[in-house]
């Protein structure tokens, strides 16, 4: 059975210029975590001394099976929000944010993924600029599209889709996207800003922020909790546990070269899983009443259909026995995700409008 | 009794001009960690499949005494080796490396600092040119003398001694500092990319590099191995978390907000202290046989005598007989660190001849 979900409302019914500072105030502040002072308390069981979020979510599992955490329906209340106040700002300023998408090649999935942003953005009322370039292009061709989004004064943030094909230094290219144009949130700049505790970075990266979101939304304390961070991708995993750890949480982060990734994630309060090898998070690696979060995206084919299909990094069916909640994939973190690129790039459209 | 201590030769006889490119590889490639692809094996006890350092090192505590980690005769090959180099340096091409160093104000403790660094630049032959600006200097002020340190061509690295009077917005002056030229390796710029596996910043955190520098000496494998940091300071407990990260440990970083520390560092095979508070890592909390760094630096009045002595943060007579090896305080990380300043120093140096 499938528990009632418990959403907090995060949006008042404000005026729309109230609520874009508002708005960006309270993104930048929750989503990075409270800035608390490192009061030791030289004691060997040390509580958390401060309590914010209200103490609804049960770590429990009576038995029966975890809470769902759903991410289509938040990611609709999200691009639904995004969408009303560029609707707003079209109206009073007559300007909207930009996104320019930059691509190299044909990869078929790389174009499934621009063309599911794409569609995101205009769904919301973004702009959208596709700059497509072929496998064969030089990295100077590439740097001169990307300095030239740089440039331009009607972008407001810019997305290189990765993988790049292997004669391009990706991380050159990286790194001159301006860091207040990098809705991605993966410029050295922005981790750094990410890592270090009291520092703003311009963006944090989507699927860290939607980590987040799904917790908050569920009333899942993160302060003081253990965490354990399965994989430590650029994307996923590495920023995720910096930003849980401007959170307060302990965090460990577990990789291959980790010798007991079983036990260590059987320790845990919350598990977050980006490995990218499906079902590898098993049943018995969960502790009774954990919260799990499963960023995987992994394509298996189904030995008898032939068929497709997405499946993440964590064995669903056993984890959902044990754990108190747990996102599905698909329809978890995934959707989340998208709605942030968009939040990201309304944010940064606000900030260079002089609205935050 | 106090086991023998095991060196590796870092360094081989080599002509001078081979040696200071090789050096400088050398440094990068090893302080940050091998390149390794996270190829995970999907089974519970994954085995670190790789082992480049020799196994000299015993994981064991006799019961009599752990090893005990000294630092100052690392610290002192380590001066040597610079000295060394810039002696070659200068009598080949007629450079040296020079440091700035800016002092606002007159704390005492800041001007003890400057006095140690300075001093132990012109012992290995690194120029100092120390900016004193009074306590009242406005935030303008201080950022033209960074500006100008920024601009030097023959300044090769700018140390701002922390902490800053109130007034002046810390992050907004460090921020200015050329990352090309944080010798402490405290941007975010730097940060970014030593969190980010493949990357490489201009500069590793001294304290963070002595840390690695003193289990590499004593042979003490990292990778596959549990590590619990106790304190996540931006010099020090931060930085150490991600650059072990990148040397492929299973990191746990603990805080003030930490329910159970003494737990979490009790399963670990490597312990770093890094609070600011004398004695709170008791014998208890480390694991039999586990390796023990110590990062603090504590002025602890003698309740007897009334003199002031420097004490760590791990209770050393508890930590002494449970440990297979513990750095001492003072005389463990210290004076290592001091050394690593010099030897960012001289890379920077280095790196703007363009040997490297």
């Amino acid at each position: 059975m499938r528990k009632a979900l418990h959403f907090h409302s995060f949006f008042e019914p404000t005026p729309w210029h109230k609520t874009l500072k508002k708005t960006l105030h309270f993104h930048s502040c929750t989503f990075l975590g409270p800035n608390l002072p490192d009061v030791w308390t030289p004691k060997e069981n040390n509580t958390s001394p401060h309590t914010l979020l209200p103490q609804s979510f049960q770590w429990t599992n009576d038995g029966d099976s975890a809470t769902i955490l759903e991410g289509k329906a938040i990611a609709k209340e999200i691009k639904l929000k995004v969408a009303d106040e560029i609707s707003k700002m079209k109206s009073e300023i007559g300007k909207f944010p930009r996104l320019a998408v930059v691509l190299v090649g044909d990869r078929k999935d790389s174009h499934t993924f621009i063309h599911v942003k794409k569609k995101a953005c205009e769904k919301v009322g973004i702009g959208t600029v596709v700059s497509e370039l072929p496998q064969s292009c030089s990295e100077n061709e590439l740097l001169d599209v990307v300095s030239g989004f740089n440039d331009d004064q009607d972008v407001h943030g810019i997305v290189v889709q990765l993988p790049l094909p292997q004669h391009l230094d990706e991380e050159r290219i990286m790194n001159v996207i301006r860091p207040e144009k990098d809705v991605d949130g993966f410029h050295p700049l922005n981790i750094g800003n990410l890592a270090i505790q009291g520092r703003k970075p311009f963006f944090i990266p989507c699927a860290s922020k939607s980590c987040i979101e799904l917790l908050h939304r569920h009333g899942v304390e993160i302060r003081g909790k253990r965490i354990a961070i399965i994989g430590r991708s650029k994307i996923a995993g590495l920023p995720t546990s910096l930003l849980l750890q401007r959170h307060h949480a302990t965090v460990s982060l577990l990789h291959a070269y980790t010798k007991n990734p079983a036990q260590i994630t059987s320790e845990a309060d919350i598990v977050i899983a980006d490995v990218g090898i499906p079902n590898i998070v098993r049943g018995d690696w969960i502790k009774k009443g954990a919260v799990v979060i499963d960023m995987g995206t992994n394509q298996v084919k189904d030995s008898n259909s032939g068929v497709f299909r997405v499946t993440g990094d964590v064995c669903f069916e056993e984890a959902v026995k044990v754990a108190s909640a747990i996102t599905p994939v698909p329809g978890g973190i995934g959707p989340v995700t998208i709605s942030m690129l968009l939040s990201n790039s309304l944010d940064s459209a606000k900030r260079a409008f002089g609205i935050n």
